[in-house]
Parts: structure tokens; sequence; C-alpha cells
């Protein structure tokens, strides 16, 4: 490796990532093209890659450049994608995907990215990165196409626990709040919390207490609370941050995935009609190509871990080369922007603030 | 009114609706705009209109044709969108919407339709139709756009009730699976439990029992069960009717409802853009036409309150006469087809034979 000495020396914290090359539907071929892509608008990253050692020299050294900037570190276990996490918990030391997480928390890297399965990944993350103090479930955040100008909300917990309750949807508030700062870059986030509707007698019991204690810490922790917000209002300009459930998150997320997709293949279809059709497909192609790449769910690549000592991109299982690159231009940019850090400082200011409204309010009753 | 006969003679079970004119966004405008829409493609339907009379008198008459096959009747108090519904149920006897579900519990119309508070009407629905025998919590089901053959699948509960244990999970399923037969023409319909994965060690305790529950019940009430779907699986061909609990199924609905608008939007910027564009959309028109017309939610405007002694069909708040007309037009196809009779009898012997599965599998254990 040429370039050895940023790996260990001043950029360290900043642009190594560590890269879990398994795992995936595609297979490593497809982690290493997309390695390849956001190298290639990302010069000063590199990466340290977990897996199947021959087979990913032979992969790296395929593409112009990469080897310059890849650490391979040879793992002969796989965690499947039906794995059981508790299976992989005690068993899976020998795998990429331990061994990407290991990175992370020895420091060598800033932040890992994996495709592989889930529920195996929170779990190794959780034992080995550990939960942030005065967390008490992490939660995975995604990024959700929207009218806003940024063009994106955040939603989370998309899945990394089908439980939740009032206090734990508090510090979703609280996370998702850290993350709209860092990676959308807004001073004071507009929250809302996910309803069946806005009135007062519905929804269930937990999420009218949980409001209650979002709208008490909001004025300390810096961000803004809209209220209750209906699944109509995810991809809307009114709200920045969408606190749910794992459950209703997960559901949620795939649900409008799921729309996109069907419209996409709709459009297309539509476009090969009639011979007009095609010749209209023609006329608006850049028109048309940035609204698909505007629904394309592979842009937006990427579920953030939040509430670990250490940041875990996880990317989809079925990502293409795309995919993967998108999802590791979203960590190199938490990367980049030191996220960790400010999580965890605002999580304990937060925390410390809240308390302290909590005790003023209790002390003036 | 001329045609009075039938109203009152042979064809009442079948083109009677009784429809609340009041209480939607748009007001009682865009209900008679939707009830004129609605008769020109149906020819054999009649109207009981309950609302402001005089007003109602007025928007009728401007209607060719309208008012020989509407009787108006004069209720004077509205349910407003932001009312309570147990103030409603004490307090709404003087309402259209009180009088609209009056009107089939009388058997004077088969199917009601109301674009107004969907809590209060289903509160209404609840205490003047009654349940059906052995039916705990009714559901209301709504289609949703798919690769099925028919281009729909059915999900349910959209937002009856919050909650769900797993023998309510069931009755859905069953209820489902009814709906399908007589609004989809499907023989035997695929069901499928939504959850956040299709693995064993994902979801919710209660969706294990009720999984097993509707499997065992699968061959005795004549459906195939699929078991566990996710949200991504909502539009597609692999399953008919989804079943979940009303808060997870009102989330998933609005989500898919609002993802669909944002890129319907996006799309109509993207032929606007360029001169190039909109050219293209001249030459694409109709095959773009086909396409709008397909994504667009008014077309399949209509929730069905599933579980009650009486058919109740529940506008979007919002529908434009486009929208209503859809709402008449799937009132009018559960009238033809005599559903609610049938659903009664099917839930009757599903739970007859349910029972004797039960019983069966128990003797030989």
């Amino acid at each position: 490796m040429s370039d050895g000495a940023a790996l260990t020396e001043g950029a360290v914290e900043d642009t190594v990532l560590s890269i879990d090359a398994m795992g995936g539907d595609l297979g490593p071929g497809a982690v290493v093209s997309g390695l390849s892509k956001a190298a290639a608008a990302n010069p000063q990253l590199r990466f340290i890659v977990h897996g199947d050692g021959p087979e990913l020299e032979r992969l790296i050294a395929k593409k112009r450049g990469l080897a310059e900037i890849c650490e391979i570190r040879h793992a002969k276990g796989v965690v499947t994608m039906d794995a059981k996490p508790s299976h992989v918990m005690r068993n899976g030391k020998d795998t990429s995907m331990w061994s990407t997480i290991e990175a992370v928390r020895a420091g060598e890297a800033s932040v890992a990215v994996s495709c592989g399965n889930t529920g195996a990944l929170m779990a190794i993350s959780m034992i080995r990165l550990r939960k942030l103090e005065g967390v008490n479930r992490p939660a995975i955040a995604c990024l959700w196409p929207s009218r806003n100008p940024s063009g994106f909300n955040v939603m989370l917990d998309v899945g990394a626990d089908i439980r939740a309750d009032a206090e734990d949807l508090l510090q979703y508030a609280l996370m998702g709040a850290s993350y709209a700062r860092n990676g959308l870059d807004l001073v004071r986030p507009r929250i809302g919390l996910l309803n069946v509707g806005t009135e007062e007698h519905k929804g269930r019991a937990e999420l009218k207490v949980a409001a209650d204690m979002i709208e008490r810490v909001a004025p300390a922790a810096d961000f803004e609370f809209v209220g209750f917000v209906e699944g109509g209002d995810l991809p809307s300009d009114r709200v920045d941050v969408i606190v749910t459930d794992g459950f209703t998150g997960n559901v949620a997320l795939k649900t409008g995935e799921g729309t996109a997709r069907l419209i996409r293949e709709q459009l297309s279809e539509a476009f090969k009609k009639t011979p007009f059709s095609r010749i209209a497909a023609l006329l608006a192609y850049t028109s048309l190509r940035r609204l698909v790449k505007r629904i394309d769910p592979r842009r937006v690549n990427g579920g953030v871990f939040l509430g670990l000592n250490g940041t875990v991109v996880k990317s989809h299982g079925s990502a293409d080369s795309t995919g993967v690159a998108a999802a590791i231009q979203l960590a190199a940019q938490l990367s980049a922007t030191g996220f960790h850090k400010r999580l965890a400082a605002r999580i304990a200011q937060s925390e410390a603030a809240a308390t302290l409204a909590i005790q003023q309010e209790e002390s003036s009753e």
C-alpha cells in the first residue's frame, strides 16, 4: 500500500472508512465497484476492506488506483442474511462484519459501512461499540425524500428495535435533531412525532406521554417540536425529523420505497407504450433522468446507527455499486463533519439540559 | 321525484345509496358534482342525500337529471372534522352523518357513503348498525395499487382501531378474504400478515401468535396464507390481502399516498422544465395520462367499514367530485354484488369452520 501513511497518521479520524465487503446480496464485486466510484468522487478517502482476502485482492486490483487506497483484512466468516443475531454475537468473531466494527472500535477508522444482515450488524455494534452514555435504545435513522430545501427529511427509528417507550422516543428526538444538524445543516430542526392523526383523541397512550416530554425539552435542546405528524407528512416540508418506533418506521420506509419503485416501473412502461411516447422519452431525456435520479432509492442508500460509541452506516442488502457508493458518500460526510463526537456531546448536553428543565418545572409547581 | 317507485320497490337493495353531503373539506358542492358524475356512468343508481335541505336542492337542481334520482333528507347538524366521536355519539342525532347511517339501518339504502370525520362515522356506524355476529373489532379496508392482474391489493385495518390482538388479526384475515372475493373477484385470495421481516426472530410476539392462527384456519376458510409480508410487498403480486393493526395500516396508507403525490408533483414539474420536455409531454400525452390516472389516489378513494350490519364507504375528507364519484362507484359495486350478505354468511361459516378445525386439531393431538 503506497499511501499507508494516511491510514496511520494525521488524516485517520477524517477519512478512513471500515468496509464490510461481504454479506450483501450481490457479493463483494458490487462493494468493490462502489468503493471505486466513491473514491473517484472523494480523493481524500482511504478504506480498510474486510472479507475474503484473495478474492478482494483480485477484485480491487481490477480497479485503477483502488489498491493504493485500500488495506485488505482477511476474514474467513460471512454473516448470512438469515443468520440470527444472537448466534452471530456468540460465534461471529471470525466474520468480516465483526472485523469491520472492530476497526472502528480500535480507532483505526471513523465510520463502518456494511450491506449485511441488519439485526446482526446492530447486535455486533451494540456489544463491541457499546451504547453512548445516556442512550437506552440505539436507533437507525434514514433520509427520506421530501419537499424541504435540502430535499430530505430524517426518520428514525426504521428498524433497530420494534419497541420504543416514551423515553426512547424522546431520545430519538434528541439524536435525530443532532443528525439533522450535522447531516442536513439545519440550525434548529423541526421534530414531529408520527401518529395516525393530529387530533387529541387519536393515537396510542405512550405517544401522548412522549409528545409532552419532547415538547418540554425542545427549548433547552434547541429544536422545534411541531407535534404529531401523519404518514402523509413524511415527504412534506413541515418537518425535518420524524420520530417513531422501529416497527412503524420500518413499515413506512419499505412502503414508501415500494410505492416509488412501482411508479418508476409504470413510468418506464408508459414511455415504451407507443411510438410517440418513445420519441417523447428521448425529448424529455434530461428532465426525466433528473426525476428518475431524484426518486431512485439507491441514491439515499444508507441507514445510520445512532446512539453508539462510533458511527455505523447500514447499506441496503441489495445495493449495487451505485447504492454502495451512496452509502460510502454518506459515511464520508459524517466522518468529515465529525458527526460522532458532536452527537455524543449533544446527547450529554441535552440530557443535562432536559434534566434541568424538568427539575426547574417541578420546583416551580 | 319522478322515479320514486324505484326507491321503495324492487330495486331497493341493489341500487339505492345513502349519501352524506356534508362534512367533507370541499363542502356539499363537491359531493353533488360527484353524484352527478357517478350517476352518468351508472344509470341504475338512486340516492338519498342528507344535509342542508335548501342548499342541496339548489345544488342538485343545477345538475341535469340529478333531481329525478335524488331524495333529499334535511339534517341541520354537521359533524366537523375536529369533532370528538364520543361527543357525536351523544349529541349527533340531528347530523347528516347520523341520518345517512340511519337510512341503511332502516333498509332504505344498501350502502352509506360519507366524506366526513372517520372516527365519528365509525362511532355512529357501530352504535346504529352494530357489529356483525362473531366480529370483535370492525376494520376499515382500502384498495392499494399493485402489480396484481386486478391492479389492486386489499389492506386492512387502515384506521378503525389503533389496537388489534391476534384474534382481531385473524378476523381481519377472514373479512379481508371475503372482501377480496367480492370486490376483486378472486376465488382463493392470498393473505399476508404485515411485519418488519419474514425471519423467525423478527416482529412482535402477537404477530407470531396471529400467524399460527391464520395458518390453521386457512384451508377451512378457503384462502391461502403466504405468511409475513413487508412494507415493500404492499404493491406486489405475491399477496392479495394485507392484514395489519389500524395504527400501522394507517401510517402505511398515508405514507404510500404521500409518496405517490410527491412523485406526481415532481413528474409534472419535470415536464415543464425545458421546451423539449414540454413537447415531449404533448407527444406522450395519452401514455402519461394513463399513468397519472393509475397513480391518482382519488381513483381508489373509498375505505370500506367491514364487520358491521351494513356497508359504509368512507371517502377521503378532501375528496373532490372525481374522488366522490370513485367512492360512489365502489359503493355501487358492493351493492350490486350483494357484498354485505355474503360477508355476513362467510364470517358465520368461517367462524364455524375455524372452530371445527381447531376442535379437530385438538382432538387429534
